[in-house]
């Protein structure tokens, strides 16, 4: 195992990749600030008219079907095969699947036709592509989440896939890593799991090579980062708008020394 | 009279009802975050596809026609009339009713077409739905609400009305009820309102037999967490960030002694 | 030069202009709440059935194409010819000229098919629209913003041009003004440049005779708020809250003395 969050997090402020979002109208604001926060550049586009030009200049892709309607559905494809071609790892938050057939038929739909890196998802939507059955009630829903079900998932959907609740799991399938860095906060804000997914695309546009332990990193800099912000915070509000400072204030050369990863 | 925002707060925490929000763009985000922080489950969607599915497995279901479109004023039909027959209330925020034709076709379109049990609008707003002349000059436009407008509203409309103002009033048409909590930087900050419309289909989930004494209660609720909210703020932001905070951080237990409710 | 911030502030604050506002997703709760603190009433509408009615009625129109699609720019036409008939200046926000060809060609038709008031944007997106070649890496990317490209593009566009970064400078293509007001905190939060942009119409819609003065005083109002903020920040969470707090707390009494304008 090689997890390396603060080695990536400094070559992520270096290069600056430009992280092309496709994401829901819930989170747009919020992304893109973590984004930036982060140390990358966040760009949004979704008409099929420019998708393709954008997603091919950019350092990584991020498909989120948070609030899907059909011409949205066919910029996701285009972009994807586009981010493809172009080499730009794909990241996917499937957002509610299992909630409606809509949403799981998307998540499918992309994974079927798109070569993606890393789907970051919550239990119950992770469970639905990989086949299981999951009780869902709307998209803030969580089950623990397990490393079994990550291992499960990474193995039938040929990507590293990321669980993440109280303890975050990440898996390719053969190879599954334990990331414990967050806080119980996180939950009470709506959107950060979407947040955690374009911090995903980041560090994925400087570890597109090694996805399972990029992936990883992404969480630890997140839960990192979730862990500093609750000590300023005094509710959910106050814990949001701390949440891009520690994002911004997060250290290179002192995170490796706070991540808590283990390969299992 | 039973208002009992405490216990309504309470089941509403207990039961974590998903509420279905079909709402404008501007404020998908701050209805999302308030009505997790209250202690229910938002979801967002609008494609014609999903929201029959989503609205038939939700508690609640707000409208809000903020920032319509074609497509989305479908999509709030089709749900509507989902939730109508799975018996979830459907609250209907009428933005900008009287400031273009658009809007206020749409929202009598709504409420000719759909069993609405609650409007939650300013003055000018619920004027307009009631065919009384009012001078709208955007959706942050405010008159005085009056006791006397949201009886004749909801006697017109046949349904609860709930005027928000300085003093907020609540009507079925028959029993009219002032409630008196809040704070005057609620009118700074874009968006209040629609979050007033959000808490309101929360407590509405958990108070479906009584819309009347639930729109009060969530009236009651959301003042109380403003009033709270101030005593932290130096502006408008602030305020805002403290809002979570106070929604969150609402307690059952001195709900009821903190509510400014008098019946007329 | 007769630049008055101070002055048209306290006009703004009396009039409480309506700022009818087509932008884009990430940003509409941002402009909106920094227009409210501000003084002036935003709107948002797009459906093309109705942004005609509602830029009628408004006392500026602001176009921002962060995030376009077809519909979208068909709106933004409408509603940009209708705010020119009725007489309400027009502000256009080309964000990402130069990163796609459907955001250039967008801006391009806009400034040809609708009479602009003020262009706002930063040096990359200005240059394209000048006919320069720019370096473009996505909505964030910036150079430092030149005398010589403002007044270049002034001229060639024939209307006022704001180019903002570290120093700002505002140009009508003969008379050229730099706005030092600011803070490097800006930077680090998504979408200020399109608040700027908001603020900037908020002006215009007291300004209109004088795009040039007024474009310059909504950079200092922004500029010193800006400055206020980040007296109170710990990063771009903080800093993002406390900027609503600080143009809702900027006084006329004392902006003249602390703008930081020159004319070149």
């Amino acid at each position: 195992m090689t997890v390396t969050p603060g080695e990536s997090l400094r070559a992520l402020r270096e290069r600056k990749p430009l992280i092309h979002q496709i994401t829901n109208y819930v989170v747009m604001n919020e992304t893109a600030n973590a984004t930036l926060a982060l140390g990358a550049l966040p760009v949004m586009a979704h008409a099929t008219e420019e998708v393709e030009e954008m997603a091919a200049a950019a350092g990584a892709l991020v498909l989120n079907i948070g609030t899907l309607s059909k011409h949205w559905i066919a910029a996701m494809l285009l972009a994807g095969k586009a981010a493809n071609a172009a080499g730009a790892p794909v990241v996917l938050d499937p957002v509610g699947a299992g909630a409606t057939r809509l949403r799981t038929e998307t998540a499918q739909r992309i994974l079927a036709e798109v070569d993606v890196a890393v789907v970051r998802g919550n239990a119950a939507e992770v469970a639905t592509l990989a086949g299981r059955t999951a009780e869902i009630r709307g998209v803030e829903s969580m089950e623990a989440g397990g490393a079994e079900l990550a291992q499960a998932a990474g193995s039938e959907l040929g990507c590293v896939v990321s669980v993440t609740g109280p303890v975050d799991h990440v898996s390719d399938g053969v190879r599954t890593l334990a990331v414990s860095n967050g806080d119980a906060l996180l939950a009470t804000v709506s959107g950060t799991g979407c947040m955690s997914t374009a911090v995903t695309g980041s560090f994925l546009a400087v570890r597109a090579d090694a996805p399972l332990e990029g992936a990883a990193e992404a969480l630890v800099a997140f839960g990192v980062a979730g862990e500093d912000a609750a000590g300023e915070a005094k509710g959910p509000g106050t814990f949001h708008t701390a949440l891009y400072d520690a994002l911004y204030g997060l250290r290179p050369d002192t995170l490796d020394a706070r991540a808590k990863v283990e390969e299992l």
